[in-house]
């Protein structure tokens, strides 16, 4: 494949110097480098922001949505809802677990799921529903909470794309029984690279967490004499409501933490950069409405992805020449899960979900990462509107 | 619990400023941040380091453990040995695929399983060995690989505590059909607290492994003409001998790859260094036999950890004495893993493995990181005589 002047695959952001200067202070005289004090800090630092009770860190979002589907202790049988439209991770820790798939459509406005079909999807074998917050927009959150309720389901939101986004001044990932969210490095924030949070409301998702994440350790239930007797710690079964869940090892080091601990400072201000930004580019493009945006001029989206919609079979053709006259490597994202051989083998190909089907046939995902330039970013608008003053020869 | 002045359980190993400095250079230019040129130059340097065709760097060596139970396909029924004296993930991920675990004895000599101790365990049902080269020594792998040749069964080498270490010249690692390495926080190198790689022999191995570590993710079996259709990529699953496999997301970031790759430079030199420094303690002790250690004098031992056997009920004083007197924190490890409740709750409590008690019982693990300074090793060197002398009176 060509070298692309902007390619759509980079890391999201750069370090600063007081970033950098942070993790080589860890390298100098962190005295475990993993679970130590800064897993402590950065665990207390997250729920305040994102305002819950109980956060821990992990290795990457998936194993946070692994971790998700095991508190949920699923049965053969339980349905999972989970939208068609969204990144793999989303689901198949769900289907790992034995659930049935249960694609949900998105809303064709927004691109993420709403309380309207999800309910579509909801029957009395709905264990969980999943909502994932994708390209960084909050689902409606309050109307999901309420369907949940009074369907007596479970809710996990995937806030892997959109950390710091709020509805009704209440933060997504703090509505659900359990969210959770990535530090990759394509998110807007990145703990070098790999990276996540998972964060619970219940008392019995959190005592169980610690051993679920790190090899069943625990500490003996009894007092003893010395501290090797039995043994220096032991080893369990993580356990809720009597039944044993199997333990993981999901940790992430200390620099990491230490970093994703700074970066929550400035987090807000990446998110207003990029929701800036992208506004400023759909405002230069408003005399094409062929190029359809979700247009959110607040703290509901952070815009970690800039995507919009292209009708009448001038997508590819728009992408086509983006590539080969400007360098400019857009992509196509979240390929309809039910439509991958992956999901097909296990029986979940059917789906009945045209808001899903037609928006990807159609989408076009720009690059986008907080680190591209001003210039960058100009050359992406211009050259937008130039393929498109093209396209309509 | 009082401060120790040497604890037991801290960082291995500092880190030179060449070291920092890379990591400093990742967080400033690498393009990815993560699945990116840093760690393929890390599978290749590995792979020629251990003298194998196929490495693959992980989250962790628990992880490795885990993909490995994958690899060996195993079903209920199948029985896997595994030294009851080891970590706990030495075992879990075995049992975790549904293997029925059968605890083989070690060596009173060397700590580690024997190829004598493991022909007692195995049966027609025995379907992998497990081989941990606990403490740094590696297991006599010539003989125990006869053995499992002429039993047909698959051998998994748990490197994690023994990187870089030879038995007849040939690396640790090698010899099995999976090894699995660790860059724990607590071992002979270190990526910033997390880390590890799993090594395997087959190319049916090596053809899944990057799907079963990152989501299913791979490549269309067709050509495509635009990069984007039917989508940016793939998802199935991994597949081996027409079983499929759910695959997991345990990748490691750019920056611990890319130091990963240059402490690969000095590995060589930690064990020495540690070797050396095992090596004057134990023959500075040579006059109280009644601490016994296990002194190997080459490239079979790393001296990841310094563990002796002090017999006649006295091992539970020294640890005492040595805590209170002299602040130094020695540990006990490897509670025989069929003593935790963990491993009766499903099943494997039974054990006959009398070298095993007999060696916990009366084993001491003493604070032996390689960032330990000359003049704190000489101080758990002469506070160890010193309580031994009382321990005499």
């Amino acid at each position: 494949m060509a070298e692309y002047k902007i390619p759509f695959s980079v890391r999201s952001h750069h370090y600063n110097e007081e970033e950098i200067q942070l993790v080589v202070e860890c390298m100098r005289k962190s005295n475990s480098l993993t679970q130590g004090e800064s897993l402590l800090e950065l665990e207390d630092k997250f729920a305040r922001y994102v305002g819950v009770e109980h956060a821990f860190g992990i290795s990457n979002a998936t194993s946070g949505l692994e971790l998700a589907a095991q508190l949920c202790q699923l049965v053969p049988g339980d349905e999972v809802v989970v939208p068609g439209h969204t990144f793999t991770s989303s689901a198949y820790p769900f289907a790992k677990q034995s659930a049935n798939l249960v694609w949900a459509d998105i809303d064709s406005e927004t691109r993420v799921v709403s309380a309207e079909q999800l309910e579509k999807c909801v029957t009395k074998n709905t264990k969980v529903i999943v909502v994932p917050h994708l390209y960084g927009y909050a689902a409606d959150m309050p109307e999901i909470m309420e369907l949940a309720t009074s369907m007596n389901v479970l809710v996990v939101e995937d806030v892997a794309q959109a950390i710091g986004v709020e509805v009704d001044s209440q933060m997504a990932g703090s509505y659900g029984d359990i969210a959770v969210f990535s530090f990759h490095a394509h998110k807007n924030i990145t703990t070098l690279g790999e990276g996540g949070m998972i964060v619970v409301k219940s008392e019995k998702y959190a005592n169980v967490l610690p051993m679920l994440r790190h090899n069943g350790h625990c500490d003996f239930q009894f007092e003893r004499n010395n501290y090797w007797v039995p043994a220096m710690g032991n080893v369990d079964f993580p356990n809720i409501d009597g039944t044993s869940l199997w333990p993981n090892n999901y940790c992430i080091g200390e620099a990491q933490c230490a970093l994703a601990s700074k970066l929550l400072e400035r987090v807000d201000s990446i998110n207003s950069t990029k929701r800036e930004r992208a506004l400023r580019i759909i405002d230069k493009l408003v005399e094409y409405p062929e190029l359809r945006f979700h247009r959110v001029s607040n703290r509901r989206h952070n815009y970690h992805l800039l995507a919009a919609s292209l009708a009448d079979g001038k997508r590819d053709n728009f992408i086509s020449r983006m590539a080969k006259q400007y360098g400019i490597q857009c992509a196509v994202q979240y390929y309809p899960l039910y439509r991958y051989p992956f999901y097909e083998k296990i029986g979940f190909s059917d789906a009945d979900c045209p808001n899903t089907d037609k928006y990807f046939d159609n989408m076009v995902s720009f690059p986008f990462g907080h680190s591209l330039t001003d210039t960058e970013l100009n050359t992406i608008t211009t050259s937008t509107i130039s393929v498109l003053d093209s396209l309509r020869d």
